[in-house]
């Protein structure tokens, strides 16, 4: 999974049904001195993260697991909210 | 997900019997200032987008799911026309 | 799916079962401008394509969908053959 | 897989119900002479994995596989403690 | 798939117990000029590849496909050794 801020939320009328009634977020992945690094995605979210948190997210095919039986079309899910991250 | 700006379209005659009938999108991934970041891909398009429109894309063995219980080789999909976004 | 210019093929006597007898394409991604981008793939082919076509091609678990029900343990596949791109 | 040396661990109290009780390490990819490569990875344990060492981790649907049935929604984790690398 | 070097290997007292018995496999991914290009990766080998080889390896989930009916944690195996490849 990788470490990311919450940075914003997308608003889309036209979409794909699966994606009907769910909130996207705007994340831009970090590092973990929370610099920004690489480019922002749009993910589902499955634990109630809001703007400024941060958090982690899952890429692929897991991204749709949080919605079983739904399968939402996905490739990016926030799957936790850090408290804090702890290094050697 | 991954934001995008659809840029153009791609014609092809001889492509494999799933994808026929297809729209092919041409999609450059853009920042949250839209600036493009990234090469364009090659995307269906599971929500009637235009070119010239903002939208997100999904990667991966999801792209396939709109078209569900047709399952076009395709590893990019739209699923959704951006309104807007929001940032912190 | 990729944009990729056809730049040569692959002879390897010993590989997997389920790769023998298919043909192995060496593919150069390329951007719209028809600049290479990134590094070469080895890629199965789905439509007859030949050294020197433009094609685009689908990564990952799509990528042995139009050999089924056959699964090669391949994750690049040629899909189509471009005739052209057309750009705003 | 990707040699990584664990370099933390994650705490979150809010996570999918399917990561509850399961240990978050952060991990740093490295390049075979250890310099560090890319941004660094949250990822579940297979193995008993501690701060420090050296490891190998899986990334994608295979992920979830060391922990099934049970399928948490992971795309990173680690499947091997190393004990050392031989090069030619 | 992508073209690599057979550069050394790994040994892994400590591993998921589906990974037992299997050869662990440090793979540099090449151009086609033979220069290094990326990061190395860890990979099985479904060929009986060796040190000093040029092969070609396959990402993901089908990267578990040479194994059935095992499913090893595994999103890199080498599926071809290169006799040579032929430019246009």
């Amino acid at each position: 999974m990788v470490l990311a801020r919450v940075i914003g939320t997308v608003v889309a009328t036209m979409k794909d049904v699966n994606l009907h009634g769910r909130k996207l977020l705007l994340l831009q992945p970090i590092a973990t001195d929370r610099s920004a690094t690489g480019r922002a995605v749009v993910a589902l979210d499955a634990v109630g993260a809001g703007v400024g948190e941060h958090v982690f997210f899952v890429r692929g095919r897991e991204a749709s697991f949080p919605f079983l039986p739904d399968e939402p079309p996905t490739d990016c899910c926030v799957v936790g909210i850090v408290d804090r991250w702890d290094l050697e």
